[in-house]
């Protein structure tokens, strides 16, 4: 049987969702989880790696498994497994061919920004900077839109076959306190979130135009783009089949 | 000169507001950053304790200190010396007798419940029982309300000279996933508002009515009133002077 979970998790304490020997991942976690309650070793596969520190409301992973199992008591009994800020919030049936990571349509990413820190949001958002030209930035969003190479926001030790992806809408929102970037996208290479993000900072702060974005793309060097910008702000929001 | 403080802070990794010897809590910290930035060693007066866990929108309290202070500079200079989830959002003059627990007017908690817990919210929520009488806590709730003798709300160990407290009003929100239960009071005994809300959790899953409160609060012992509600769902959200 093949099923696919749906889980939330607090990205704080874990280095990332893949498993990584002696380290503490999401997909460790659920592997672990898993086996104690089933004894049987299986193997996630997610809808893709989420970075270390890096949150999801919405990650998607399935597991194949030779038993057939309650859905709903699975949702529970994982969740009595696992630690707290890992939750699966469903389980579904899936048919044997099913995979997570390369059946995914699209997936939306949110990086969040606060104007001041709290007790509560400074584990979940970056620092936005007093000066920040957001006119510029949504004019720059524009230039990611689409089918395109984005080899010049792709961390250098990224093993993708190819660089070409669609991103289909960026979206900004101001609050009071806050500020948040989605991003809605095919599929994203390493880290290209957050170097994006980190592209739109140096545009809020005036170091890039974004006319500057239009030519980063088309010169496919990472070199040209920003630093990449923190995990802790960016949360994996919904991944569609 | 006298300085008040507006404090918001997460209660998850202190033991309450109060200092406590060999103890990692919100005053000892607020202490010593005091200590470390002006070489002073000042008392800092809450305008009450809260019990380990219980986290705090804007806690006040002041200090005592022979020194003219900036008061932007000490915002900023005393939250470079704290831990990321204690964070001071104000500092104002006062005059040399105010005092943050003495002159406090009302004061305001909010307790939190969730229907479901997620990996965000699990610390600061508590769980409400899957069949809760909403309509039975309310009317519950007016009993409450008035100036009247808490003993059966107060915990043993107190050691208050007096049991008479005032509560304004009791408001019940409910949402989507979660419910709250705000409380206004003039003051509160120790643990009062986590045993009013453990009470109103009876009241909710029908082991106690809505009269049952009423007859608690005549018969002034704790006995008869529900355990003590867990702390991480309690926020105390505002005082006024």
């Amino acid at each position: 049987m093949n099923y696919l979970l749906t889980v939330n998790y607090d990205g704080t304490n874990y280095k990332g969702f893949q498993v990584q020997p002696h380290q503490k991942t999401i997909a460790g976690e659920l592997e672990r989880a898993i086996f104690e309650l089933y004894g049987h070793k299986v193997k996630i596969v997610g809808s893709g790696r989420t970075d270390a520190g890096v949150h999801a409301l919405a990650q998607k992973a399935n597991f194949i498994i030779n038993r057939n199992l309650s859905l709903d008591k699975m949702v529970k009994s994982l969740n009595a497994k696992l630690p707290f800020d890992i939750r699966v919030t469903k389980a579904e049936d899936v048919d044997d061919f099913f995979s997570a990571r390369f059946n995914a349509k699209y997936k939306v990413y949110e990086y969040k920004f606060v104007k001041e820190y709290d007790a509560f949001n400074y584990k979940y958002a970056s620092l936005l900077p007093k000066k920040f030209d957001i006119k510029e930035v949504k004019k720059a969003s524009k230039h990611l839109i689409g089918e395109k190479d984005f080899t010049s926001f792709s961390s250098a030790d990224t093993d993708a076959p190819d660089f070409v992806k669609t991103i289909y809408d960026v979206s900004i929102c101001e609050n009071n306190n806050s500020l948040s970037i989605e991003i809605k996208g095919s599929g994203f290479l390493r880290n290209m979130v957050r170097i994006i993000i980190g592209t739109l900072i140096d545009v809020g702060l005036g170091k890039k135009t974004a006319d500057d974005v239009k030519k980063i793309i088309e010169a496919k060097d990472r070199r040209l783009a920003g630093k990449t910008a923190e995990a802790k702000g960016l949360f994996l929001k919904e991944v569609l089949y």
